[in-house]
């Protein structure tokens, strides 16, 4: 049976001040009046049924994930005690998985993106999941690029294997990082790369199999937590072990070296919103160019991101800069420095000032 | 005896978010852990007694400028109806200082400016006004130019007079409005002009004997003002015939055509801080340049002005910009268009977005 897995462990230090420790990312509504994570769980629900959905959320952030989705078990809330990068958590997701269903199948989706047509999105999950039930391996869903970005990895197509209902389902020949902007306009202008959109299917014993094959230290932490699954143990077992997992990705350290490998190319609007610019891309500017969110008042003031919590935000004279306002912090960073959040971030937790973390 | 009179009638919208309708600039602690006011109350306190300290402020304000200078009989606190410029402000406080002393002479001081050496700034006040007792006219305190500054109006400094300890008291030949920078530069290399402080002595009858001659229109709502001073209908009069008042400024209105004119060139430090960027320049900056008040935290940042009365502001990669952060407003603009902060009170006077006005 079907099984989605939502990863909903990130910390989102690149949406600061208005993503904190306790409200990251995923809570955020960024775009369509949905915090992100509840628009994820939206999407697959009318394919997975709620007691099939799973979601690895940060021990902090549990309980604000099952007020969120209430219409999920609690159980379904699985507390990570601390990020161990995708690898782990989807490793985790499937002992879980497989706990209940030995034939389960996971359609693995990232908890913060952004997706235009979800019916397209659901057709393509099914799709990968019927796959990899018949087929076993481990798929990825790659969308095909518009633009030369460089904020994105990207996926290697390889031959054509089959097509199900309009969906072609390709072997992948591989990863590779986030290009340079020359490199990007090659893979853009090809039909041969596609975005590495994080969105995975397989059975959770393929996955699990791959990772006792090309990461056995990973795959013994998980096994000592998957077989204290239902015991009394498990909580002190999870919080014990789970922080000392290896940390990799599901990309490098799991795709990338697995012995079969598929890729279904998708064309809906994708975006991992990785960035207050890449977020204002997506949304809809005035006359002057200005994205502008809340009660913000641009005057000569061109191509500038404005977005307020709260706050009245005046922005006079200024070109290209972005302002984020909530009620305790403010943010004030021109659009090509947009990546330079995390710094902030940084900088505040060695000032200590954890009230605005 | 001598009467001090506090002009803190400003509405103090060139330093919004900091300054509001119902906490204008002068009610800010701009610069020495004094709101502006307060520090003009201490200047003149040692030389002059509390009951002979008048403060003419907004109605708005009547209640939290007795409360800031708690030392005050109440009925010193004079409330204008409506702001009719400093001409009418002055007059209805000579008239008030003549009702209980009809040889009362007036030092004239706005209540939001910085000033250095206080000692002297006393030192002058007491020598303007001792002047003015003994040969009537209207005295000016003039502040020796440092720099060819283009914000300020002009005194033309006369020929010399006399000397009261240590001090020069010239004839005033006259009033420049705020010079281009060519002019002004020609201003501050010669010795012939001076900077206008707004701070002025006179007896308040000769004050009012000028008012009279120059601007009857003027002297007649005054006078019926005065005449209901101590009577039941004064608040009711007051309140009909203030707003109506012709609206003009000491300097123009009646110090340039004043028949007797004085003016004591001082040397202290003085601004009377009119800007964002004007407060910059007096308050200390870190080795990038950056005035940084409050918990600001500048990142590859240079020459900026941070000041936050509460929430954190970051700001990263961003030059000679102004960012100003209350609770529930912030202002970012490059300092160049420091001037402009006037305009943004207007357009959300426009919006009518009153929470924040």
């Amino acid at each position: 049976m079907i099984h989605a897995i939502i990863m909903a462990g990130g910390a989102g230090t690149r949406f600061w001040p208005a993503s904190r420790r306790h409200r990251p990312k995923q809570f955020l509504d960024l775009a369509d009046g949905r915090p992100l994570l509840r628009a994820t769980f939206e999407r697959v629900a009318p394919i997975v049924p709620a007691d099939r959905i799973w979601v690895v959320s940060g021990q902090r952030t549990t309980e604000a994930t099952r007020s969120l989705l209430a219409e999920l078990p609690a159980e379904n809330v699985l507390g990570e005690p601390s990020g161990r990068d995708t690898a782990a958590c989807a490793g985790y997701a499937a002992h879980v998985v497989l706990s209940r269903d030995p034939e389960g199948v996971c359609v693995v989706l990232p908890a913060d993106h952004l997706i235009g047509d979800e019916e397209r999105l659901r057709s393509a999950l099914a799709t990968g999941a019927r796959h990899v039930e018949s087929q076993g391996g481990l798929l990825t869903f790659g969308v095909r690029p518009t633009r030369p970005e460089t904020g994105y990895g990207y996926l290697k197509l390889g031959e054509p294997h089959s097509q199900i209902e309009g969906w072609r389902i390709h072997r992948l020949d591989g990863f590779v990082e986030k290009p340079d902007l020359a490199t990007a306009r090659t893979y853009a202008a090809s039909d041969g790369y596609l975005w590495n959109s994080g969105m995975f299917a397989w059975r959770a014993r393929d996955l699990l199999e791959e990772i006792r094959r090309q990461l056995p230290l990973l795959a013994d932490g998980l096994q000592l937590i998957a077989d204290a699954l239902g015991h009394p143990s498990e909580a002190s077992t999870l919080h014990d072990l789970y922080p000392r997992l290896p940390r990799t990705s599901i990309d490098f350290g799991v795709m990338e070296g697995a012995r079969r490998r598929w890729t279904i190319p998708v064309d809906f609007t994708w975006s991992d919103v990785g960035s207050w610019p890449a977020l204002a891309e997506l949304l809809a500017c005035d006359a002057d160019g200005n994205v502008a969110q809340g009660r913000v008042l641009p005057i000569d003031a061109l191509d500038n991101v404005l977005i307020s919590e709260g706050p009245v935000v005046a922005a006079v004279d200024v070109e290209g800069v972005i302002v984020i306002a909530t009620k305790d912090a403010v943010l004030v960073l021109p659009a090509a420095s947009g990546q330079r959040v995390k710094e902030v971030v940084s900088r505040l937790e060695e000032l200590g000032w954890d009230d605005v973390l």
